[in-house]
């Protein structure tokens, strides 16, 4: 109910100042993303037409629930759970708890959005790498709670991510250098109707590299993502006529499967076939996997900060943070044999 | 302040009923452990004693805060992401929402119980493997809050786990099955001060299973549980006068380890070396690795809706389930080569 009435006054405020109503709500909560002086002049004008803040709304933009929901896909996988790690550990020592959301499947994530109101007794969102709708962002904007995006990016959202592109370069280059000309890649496809804009970003750093070496760039296989999607793309790698001499997972996962498919068909690591990763997992190391290391858990701590920083001080110090990637060297990778 | 008076009123009707003050907590909020007898005869001494349960007590005997508080040592390790995610799995659905505390040193843990009370806005804790002191009990007594421990015991309160010595032993007999006769296990060990119940558990079941068959069971080296414990732990082995033939990793981790040492020794496996483990860790298919599965997310499950359970009707079905391990052979074990 109230609820509703405020996001109605936003609505008539929104018209009145000719800019959107998450623009509205993102001035009026002290969120970031909206200028000084766009913040200024819906002040003036949410004075003038009286609006006012309801005791809800105002805790919510002061930030007073103590509490910080965290809404990640699986919880279970190395990647969200270090995710998950970090933001813990950069809110150890605040006074915000946190709640833990776990959306698995499409339809789970449609209903935290739709339950998302009535459990607003939350300070701040951070979504872990979760593609979401656009409707699911407006509503979001309408509650005028703090959203931090870790992982990826969000709109005008604070984020903290790597850059995919550059991780994807990364990789195939280590292959190039090496005198790799014949080089795949392993790309994986998910279960979400909403596309996750890591594949495509890194098939974009593998396709430049190659292009710019003037290399064939189009033996790229689709799997799903994880280590059974890595198996399965090796032997299709294996089964072509001309198979290549080195390949670019998208994860580290998927490399570890690719590892499997060629131990067991005794094809020499890294003598006739070289692989190269992108994660540094925590298990990389034992396969011995070159691999582009993302910083994942420091991402967490990041985003974990953000939300504290912009809890206490309205904003953060930058809100869009970009951690670098930066190439493992292991065992996996070798010049070819033929070369 | 209403903590406290209710500690103290709790107090003054334990001695009055010849009870410890846990058993009153318990009688009076509903959680097992209890006799029915006891239960009542404390319950009518408390009307005598006109022992009023005030909003907040009775707010958390009825359990309606609607959060659940899950305590884990780090969330970024497989087994507790893993049971993390079958508690959030087990509570989906229902009307409670999850806590999340990482607790990964001993000065955090206690931290966490020192701040317990004042945070007590939860219907319920789920301890995740940790081991807490007498005294961290005493106050979880104190606080009347249902308390299940999954992947190991708490006293009287609810539990899921799994059996730790049948797991050693499956372990073992599998490698003593095969025909070895000199067989080694790599133990672990970890940095609480409270010991965790799991290695000396696992150790029995090893020691009992060699015993039996007749075998030397005094080759044990105990090292950092996780993957490099394992690397170090084989290495220390194979610079034995007498290397054993087959080895029990005390988890999967370690035999990852364990298997990366191997093949950087160039010592095959299975033909010169067995390596079986425990856990079925979602990457042992990738190194092909025996081992013995303990149902993880499972634990996690059954976690979860024990607290639903109780929070809905009072006690659970069965309070402490111990779910059953069995051995999932892979490539890592063969009979010995000599014999």
């Amino acid at each position: 109910m109230t609820k509703r009435s405020v996001a109605l006054n936003m609505a008539d405020l929104a018209e009145r100042a000719g800019v959107s109503i998450a623009t509205v709500s993102r001035a009026l909560s002290g969120a970031p993303g909206v200028s000084e002086e766009t913040r200024r002049k819906i002040r003036l004008l949410a004075d003038d037409l009286s609006y006012a803040v309801s005791p809800d709304a105002a805790r919510l933009a002061r930030g007073s629930s103590g509490r910080v929901a965290v809404v990640t896909p699986d919880v279970s996988h190395w990647f969200y759970a270090s995710m998950l790690d970090g933001i813990v550990t950069g809110l150890r020592g605040t006074d915000l708890d946190v709640l833990l959301y776990e959306v698995k499947e499409e339809r789970e994530r449609r209903r935290f959005f739709d339950e998302l109101p009535a459990r607003r007794q939350v300070d701040a969102l951070i979504l872990v790498a979760l593609p979401i709708s656009d409707d699911e962002r407006r509503r979001l904007d309408l509650m005028g709670v703090t959203v931090v995006m870790a992982g990826g990016t969000l709109g005008d959202h604070p984020h903290v991510r790597i850059d995919d592109v550059e991780a994807g370069r990364q990789a195939t280059t280590q292959l190039v250098r090496a005198g790799h000309t014949r080089i795949a890649m392993i790309n994986s496809t998910g279960t979400w109707s909403l596309e996750y804009a890591a594949p495509s970003a890194r098939l974009r750093g593998f396709t430049t590299v190659l292009s710019e070496a003037g290399l064939d760039a189009s033996l790229v296989v689709n799997r799903h993502w994880g280590s059974h999607g890595g198996v399965e793309g090796m032997s299709e790698l294996l089964s072509r006529p001309d198979p290549p001499t080195g390949v670019v997972a998208f994860s580290d996962e998927v490399a570890f499967g690719a590892l499997r498919t060629l131990r067991r068909a005794g094809v020499a690591v890294p003598h006739t076939m070289s692989v190269v990763g992108i994660d540094d997992h925590h298990l990389a190391d034992m396969f011995d996997l070159t691999t582009v290391r993302q910083p994942v858990t420091e991402q967490g701590l990041v985003a974990g900060q953000l939300v504290h920083q912009i809890l206490q001080e309205g904003e953060p110090t930058a809100a869009h943070v970009t951690l670098p990637t930066q190439v493992v060297a292991r065992g996996t990778t070798a010049p070819p044999a033929t070369t």
